[in-house]
C-alpha cells in the first residue's frame, strides 16, 4: 500500500514516518509513505499558497490550483483514494479504517488556514473525514491518525497478527485492567486472581472486568458487543446494582 | 501554560512542538512543551520499560515505575492535571480542549504496546481520554491532538481572537464551502453571490449552506446550533424537501 500526505508541514509528517511502529513498517516496506509539500507546487512568485476568501471573512483560504498539482504529482496510473481531513467530515471510526486499509494507494489532503476552495474538494475529493468533535490547527495530525489506524491493519505492520482482534473498539468491550511486574508496588497489589494460573477464572475476571468498564464509561459501544448468556446476567445484575445506588 | 508530554517517542512529538501555529506560539512564549522520554527513567540495565501481562496474554504491558519516576520528575510546586491517554478513555470534545486550556501545568502520558500497569493509572491519573472509536499504534498522536486543540485556546496563538468564535463544532453548525482567487478554476465559478458585495445575501447564503451541509453530514449535532426563526424555518423546508424524494 501507498500513501500519499499532501501538507504545507512535510517534516511534522516526515518525524511520524521516520518513528515507532509506523517507521518500523516503512523501513521494511510493509507500507510506501510519500509526505508531500503543497507549497513546492505554488506557480507564482512568493510560493503563495493562499488567498483572501470571496464574500469577506476572517482568515485566508487554501487556492484549488496547488493543491490539485500536488495531486496530480502522486497520481499513477491509477485513481487513488483520496482524502480531506476536514471539521465537515463524516466521524472515522475503526471500521472506516479497516476499509482504507485495502486501497492501493491513499491520498491524504490537509487544510490549513480557514479551509480549501471548495471547487477543488468538488474536482479531487473522494470523502470528507473528521477524527471528532473539536477544532485543531491543521489536517496534519488528522491525516497521521488515519495513517496510523489504516497501517497498523496491513499484515505484518503488529508483530502479532492476533493483537489487533483482542483490543478496544474491536469486541465491542473496552479492555480489561493490565498488571505487570513487580508483584506489589507502591504498595499496591496485583489483583490474586492474575497470580493464581488458573486461566478460566483469568478469563472470566477479566471480561467481567471489561464489561464493568463499559458499563462505566462508554455506555453507547455496549450494545454491539457480543456476550454470552453468562456475562448477559453479569451485566443485568450490575446495572440492577448501579439503579439501587 | 505549561505541558508535558511524557512518551516513548519523544522525537515525533518534538517534530510537532517545532513546526505550524503551534511551534510558533512555542517560540514566542505563549505556551511551554517540554517533551519527557520513559525509557530515560527505567531503572535497569537494558532501560526495559515494559514487560509481560500477569495472567498471561499476547503483548507487553508497560511498567508503573519508569512512568511514575518520568511524571514525578515534571512535577514542580503544583499537582499538575494528568491526562493518560487511552481507548478506554471518554470521547475528547471541543469543551473538553476548553476546559483543560484553563490548566497551569497539563502532563500527557502516552501509552504503548498493551497498555500500562493499572496501579500507576491509579497513583497518578487525573482523567483518561479518548479522541475517538479507532485504534492506534500509541498515545503519541492522542497526546498532540489534545495539546494542539488546547493551545490553540490560548490567548495569543491564533492570530485573530475572533476566527475560533466563528468555526464548525464552535456554533453548532458546520462551516459554508469556501472560495478563493481566481474566480474560475477549471471551469467553475464561485457562486455568484459572493461576488456581489451584498454582505446580508452573502450571510444569508452562507447560514443556509452551513445548515445545508449540517442536515445532510451531521444531523446529531444540528439540535444544539442557535437559529433564528427564519433559519428554522429553512431548515424545516430542508427536511420536507428530504422527505420528498
Amino acid at each position: 500500500m501507498k500513501i500519499s500526505i499532501l501538507t504545507l508541514f512535510p517534516e511534522m509528517c516526515n518525524a511520524f514516518v521516520n518513528e515507532s511502529i509506523i517507521g518500523r513498517a516503512v523501513k521494511s516496506d510493509k507500507v510506501d509513505i510519500e509526505c508531500i509539500n503543497i507549497r513546492d507546487f505554488a506557480n507564482n512568485k512568493h510560493n503563495k499558497v493562499d488567498d483572501t476568501p470571496y464574500g469577506g471573512g476572517m482568515g485566508m483560504v487554501m487556492a484549488a490550483e496547488p493543491i490539485y498539482n500536488a495531486y496530480k504529482s502522486v497520481v499513477g496510473d491509477k485513481k487513488p483514494h483520496l482524502v480531506y481531513l476536514s471539521p465537515k467530515g463524516a466521524t472515522f471510526t475503526q471500521k472506516k479504517a479497516i476499509e482504507l486499509s485495502n486501497c492501493e494507494h491513499l491520498v491524504l489532503l490537509c487544510g490549513h488556514y480557514e479551509g480549501i476552495d471548495e471547487r477543488v474538494i468538488e474536482e479531487i475529493v473522494d470523502e470528507e473525514i473528521s477524527i471528532g468533535d473539536y477544532v485543531l490547527t491543521g489536517g496534519e495530525l488528522p491525516a497521521l491518525v488515519v495513517a496510523d489506524a489504516v497501517c497498523r491493519m496491513l499484515p505484518g505492520v503488529l508483530s502479532d497478527d492476533i493483537c489487533f482482534t483482542e483490543e478496544s473498539h474491536f469486541s465491542g468491550l473496552l479492555e480489561y485492567p493490565q498488571y505487570t511486574k513487580p508483584a506489589v508496588w507502591n504498595g499496591r497489589e496485583v489483583p490474586e486472581v492474575l497470580l493464581s494460573g488458573h486461566h478460566a477464572n483469568i478469563e472470566k475476571w477479566r471480561r467481567e472486568k471489561s464489561i464493568e468498564i463499559t458499563l462505566d464509561r462508554r455506555p453507547d459501544i455496549l450494545e454491539s458487543a457480543e456476550l454470552s448468556k453468562k456475562e448477559l446476567k453479569y451485566l443485568e445484575s450490575l446495572k440492577s446494582a448501579k439503579h439501587d445506588i
